[in-house]
């Protein structure tokens, strides 16, 4: 059932985690029992998402303390063994946000700390499903006409990057349990193919009729008149409305702004960054140059080429026209600014 | 020697093609003495590229008739394999016109033939040269800037898509034998990726500094300033300007007019289709779905998901700051058409 994929779940004395670097062409699951093997999970992006990945970081303490009663550590060890955990990705703050709010109950012991990773994973699932029928409800009535959205997608917001349900997807998601969704357009996501691999794994697991497409052809698609709105996530939002998204979101959004179709960003209200003024405060990090000179390990550049590779950028608030969180939609480009509401 | 680069190249009693299908990881030459085997490298792509197939089909009617002459074909025979090598590639309507051309000398024999094959080729490339300079005149002045240009391009336009030289690339070749050419920023262009296996190819060559960036990241190089310039070539143009060209030009040109810097297209005049109106006229061609369903032959996508893979978008004449060609440059978003220039 759609609503019941986890990319992290508890078992009651472990950790499953669906294995996304072997997906779509085989679903695994790893089963986490110590602190190392999360870790190393967490590393390998065996899972990936911030939310996900926040989960899985709230769940690692009752790992850890699982483990240390097993191997005798002190409060100490454990402590440091949760140490470890949140430091898996520096990167990730909202790894580090959940560890610490699952940490003020460590001294209740491990049923406080599962309740409260319990609670991390809920409430991401519920602000979710909010942010999905607040979506869905503004696109229906913004795109107003009868048939279902043909809607268009960018990376991979679904279950398997959240605690479930999804961000971006949730909103798909939810205009097809309602009936309103004729099919998706899901961009393939170059360098790491999270679109061709992911999503598209997402919509076909649950029977939602879907193409996926090169990035280059989302411009023309939506030119086209093909497309009726695009929905993308984000990973953090200035208080301006600028977006930072996977590399290729801000080309969506010109094309929509283009064809005068809807843009929605879906994201919790934790992504908006009040202390971060625009997109021009965002610093976007360039990663390995070798995931755009190669395809699978094998080399497609020349020896002599280099790589640009940056992995996010910035759609101006301007071109944003609807943010919507767990709290409702925000009308950017028509000058709801989030930082407003939020401070 | 740059310069001399050529896709195709008649040594004196055969035909020597780059075999564009093993690039970048081997250059090797085709050779090519007779018609079965002509028509083989048109339809594997060993030769792609409208100007650059057009100036191999000019010399297959050489082709032919040596082959005649060792076989002891009638004329008859030798017309019927020239046919063959005019139908290789049905959409290629440059093929067709380059093998007419040739065909009018048909009876004046073989040096007569050789003559016109040559002139083909050597006009495309004086066209080329043309286009070039008047492009890197018109940039230079545009962009209006004393440091070299960092200019971003799409696909593959070089000699290798020619009879020589380049049409955008060449563009850039002239910029750079100017001194004044900072970086390319070269779009991998999926799915086939002629960006990053031939255009870098082609730049890694001639020592051109330049970046391979997934097509993704091309919106938001150019909205954050880091290109000066958009270079980009087309497939057909019609008389309002608007241009068909290799899926994902749109896009590039959308930021460009967002960013307020050039979207230079470069073309020869035969290009545009004064009988074709507007750009709603030009058909798309969907190709096989499997090309962004897998890669090399490996799936990447889920096998209940289907694929999108439109061959080409359409720029709105209104998003092109310049359209070069060997005549010179026309303002087409200020207003100059081209239709009018050449009905």
């Amino acid at each position: 059932m759609p609503q019941e994929l986890r990319a992290v779940d508890w078992t009651g004395t472990s950790l499953a985690l669906i294995d996304q670097t072997v997906l779509p062409h085989r679903t695994e699951t790893v089963e986490i029992r110590d602190v190392e093997a999360l870790v190393s999970a967490v590393q390998r992006l065996v899972v990936r998402g911030a939310p996900a990945i926040g989960a899985a970081g709230a769940y690692g303490v009752a790992i850890a303390i699982l483990e240390g009663e097993r191997e005798g550590w002190t409060a100490e060890e454990v402590r440091a063994a949760v140490a470890r955990v949140r430091e898996a990705r520096p990167t990730a703050v909202n790894l580090m946000v959940c560890v610490d709010r699952v940490m003020t109950r460590f001294d209740e012991g491990l049923e406080a700390v599962l309740e409260e990773a319990a609670a991390v994973q809920r409430e991401d699932v519920e602000a979710n499903r909010m942010m999905g029928a607040h979506g869905a409800d503004w696109l229906l009535k913004r795109v107003g006409v009868d048939r279902p959205l043909r809607v268009l997608t960018h990376c991979n917001t679904g279950a398997l990057a959240t605690a479930g349900w999804g961000t971006a997807l949730g909103v798909i998601r939810e205009l097809h349990a309602r009936g309103r969704l004729d099919v998706v357009y899901a961009d393939e996501t170059r360098p790491l193919l999270q679109g061709s691999r992911l999503t598209a794994w997402e919509l076909a697991q649950e029977g939602i009729p879907h193409y996926v497409q090169a990035d280059a052809a989302a411009a023309g698609t939506i030119l086209r008149g093909e497309v009726d709105a695009a929905v993308v996530g984000a990973d953090r939002i200035a208080a301006n409305g600028d977006t930072a998204n996977k590399v290729g979101t801000v080309g969506i959004a010109l094309a929509c702004a283009d064809a005068g179709i809807p843009f929605l960003v879906a994201a919790p209200t934790t992504t908006v960054d009040v202390a971060t003024a625009s997109g021009a405060d965002i610093h976007i990090e360039l990663r390995g140059e070798d995931e755009v000179l190669e395809w699978g390990g094998m080399r497609t550049a020349p020896a002599g080429s280099r790589g640009h590779n940056p992995a996010f950028d910035v759609t101006p608030g301007r071109l944003v026209t609807g943010l919507v969180t767990e709290q409702g939609v925000w009308e950017v480009s028509a000058g709801e600014l989030p930082g407003e509401r939020l401070r």
